[in-house]
């Protein structure tokens, strides 16, 4: 059996996660709108040998948009202009189920496959909030449950307009003028709750058959959702112990779907702020810190929690959180309402807390701390690898690739190259079958 | 006043427009899947200083799925591929208004518009047929009014919230945290037949502020269309008699609608089959027609005029054809009957006629022959530019730059090189003003 090594996702924003990031003097806002800037983020990425880039996404704009450094580029496009100018590197794109017709969805992410050799992943989101319904002709979001519902159907259709091409359906037979095999195309005839969708999708089948799925909600529902479809799995946890709980309790649920403990790999997110010394890291995160906007870290906080925290005074520790209730991202919610529960701090306090990494961990410190951080967690049952937060960007990211990554592969954790050329080798999962084969066997 | 020059765009279609071109020696039916062949068309066409490059698309699979060299990409994916390695020429992809949500498309375009520094066009299809409709939820389209009449509101919501950012909304003020001036973005609260959409748009304004808004179809409806929001348009003559009648006739409802004369391109369609000689064209021509699958050319033509010729003895003359009836592309049926009425041909000679084209001009001939037929429409009234159907790629993009060209440029008819950077600037159009400061003076 071969070594367990880690996984590696650059999760990239804009200038930085670190919400004042463009505020800082080592960003440059202008590349927030340059597309050459996230090329440049994708090259450092696969120069370091990541497994994958990850962008998120919404369809509205955010809460407070007088101070949110944000709103230029839809990241299907965007990764495409990034696979241009890499060749090895995953590209994930963040795209929701709400929003968009499962026949487009499963087209840009076949086109988008077939154009970066088979480096395409789709993070799978649901969307809750009624500013982003608002945009697409409906009053408000569906409630978590049924998006939950609507997401799997969802999911049907996309995988199965996937597989409506078999891998050899195109002949290209210049002589009999036959380009494709009529026999390996198929319509999918979806009769659904929410969608009907007759096939086949106009796309032959992709580099990867399907692109990764992967998923961030760790709600139940989310769990659930996972634990049937994802691949890879995005997760924030604030400790060790949060994360091996959610560990092991999304691998105990996968044998019930027939799959294997190795089938998803969950990835927790870090926010590593890096110095030399502790002392320039701590600086660094004293920087940051002091740059915040109060009120627009308040206004982000409240649409996160889903309830409004701007009345309450800065330096006053905050009411407990209820326990229920928010038709948002829950899991997010209960992450807060643990922190508010476990260290009772001021509203400012919190703001600093999540304004690094809006409730993934930050580690402040030296490379080797930051290494020690990540084999901690990989190898006592609470990560298959990480989603790699650079505060600055792209400072941040060069210095994890120059500083963090020879450490980890100086003690074996992570692959000195890449092993594979798709998105799935990278990430040691295998290519789902076309299903043509048990079909023609049927007959 | 400056000397009016021609424009020209390449509309690319996997090897080539001829519907055997992958079976001619010249071309490699392996390109179809491959991004690089897709970016080496972008390439010569940029080497040629052509205006832009078009991608056309539907959502389905098309009638003889066996004799189909199609089905691989997703143009605005595509088309970013593209802007990757390019600098100057224009992109412009085709998405239909009845199958996306315009909020999505507003947001693509204006992607690639910032990803590609002011190149992205769109080309404006409302998608007839009953097939694709089934791949959306609906038992089948629209009829032709309605699909009009909905293109009508899509394209108010779509320009609204391209708007709905200020060109200067974006103020990055690092001292005091303010990102954005909030007075500069706006909501579109748009309420409609068929769309409510809130906005804003998720993205800042983009580098053309409305990509270029082109249209094809040119039946009543849709050159009413055409005349209140088309740019440039895309249209099929097989005489100069008929492309002048067209001419005159859009341009002649502009000023209907406010709009100056200028401010619409035609591009009528031309296949160039080029040799060095008349015999070589010939040649081609002839080798091309050999390698028509009738039974293939047959479905294609059934489905263009929404009726089955399959049961046509492939050597008699075709029937007269009704005069109206068909909910599918109207103006291109009204082509096919006057052709049919005119030369009253056998099904076989139709299929040659159309076999390289679909209803565009096909010239046959040398380089100096092609630059006739472009001068003599281009200088009397029947066309502004050309939409250039290479029947192979690369190899006839490639002559046309290399032998068509140099004539034209010649002639003084076509530009020596860019002179701006953006599509617009191309194609000689204005940048649609943000709108905010009529608002501004109104408070």
């Amino acid at each position: 059996m071969s070594v367990r090594r880690l996984h590696l996702n650059a999760f990239l924003m804009g200038v930085g996660h670190h919400e004042a990031a463009w505020r800082h003097p080592v960003t440059d806002p202008a590349r927030l709108g340059d597309v050459r800037h996230y090329q440049e983020l994708a090259r450092i990425a696969e120069a370091g040998g990541f497994d994958s880039v990850f962008l998120a996404d919404g369809v509205q704009v955010w809460g407070d948009v007088e101070h949110t450094a944000a709103h230029v580029f839809e990241p299907l496009t965007l990764l495409t202009a990034m696979a241009a100018v890499t060749s090895r590197v995953g590209l994930i794109a963040t795209v929701s189920t709400g929003y968009s017709e499962p026949y487009n969805l499963a087209r840009w992410f076949a086109s988008l496959d077939h154009i970066s050799g088979g480096r395409a992943g789709w993070n799978i989101v649901t969307t809750a909030g009624d500013r982003s319904a608002q945009n697409f002709s409906l009053p408000g979001a569906p409630d978590h449950a049924e998006r939950y519902e609507r997401a799997d159907e969802y999911l049907r259709v996309v995988t199965a307009l996937w597989d409506s091409w078999a891998d050899d359906a195109v002949l290209a037979d210049r002589e009999t003028g036959r380009f494709v095999d009529p026999a390996k195309v198929r319509e999918i005839g979806h009769e659904g709750r929410f969608h009907r969708v007759r096939g086949p999708l106009n796309s032959t089948r992709s580099p990867q058959g399907h692109p990764l799925l992967v998923q961030a909600g760790s709600s139940e529902d989310g769990k659930a959702f996972a634990a049937r479809w994802a691949e890879a799995v995005f997760t924030a946890h604030q400790t060790v112990e949060s994360a091996r709980k959610f560990y092991a309790d999304l691998k105990g649920r996968l044998a019930g779907h027939g799959r294997g403990a190795d089938s998803v790999k969950v990835l927790p997110g870090v926010v590593p702020v890096l110095g030399s010394t502790e002392e320039e890291a701590n600086r660094l995160a004293r920087e940051l810190d002091e740059l915040i906007v109060p009120a627009r870290a308040v206004a982000q906080v409240s649409e996160m929690l889903g309830f409004d925290l701007s009345g309450h005074p800065l330096d006053r520790p905050l009411p407990p959180l209820p326990v229920t209730g928010v038709n948002g991202a829950q899991s997010r919610f209960a992450l807060v309402r643990d922190l508010v529960e476990r260290e009772n701090p001021t509203l400012r306090e919190l703001l600093s807390r999540l304004g690094g990494g809006r409730g993934h961990t930050v580690v402040v410190g030296t490379p080797e701390r930051i290494a020690d951080h990540i084999e901690l967690w990989f190898t006592t049952g609470a990560a298959d690898g990480f989603n790699v937060m650079a505060p600055l960007l792209p400072s941040g990211l060069t210095e994890f690739v120059d500083t963090v990554l020879p450490i980890l592969r100086r003690r074996g954790l992570f692959r000195d190259d890449y092993t594979g050329t798709t998105l799935r080798e990278h990430y040691g999962l295998a290519r789902p079958a076309d299903g043509f084969a048990d079909l023609a066997s049927a007959v």
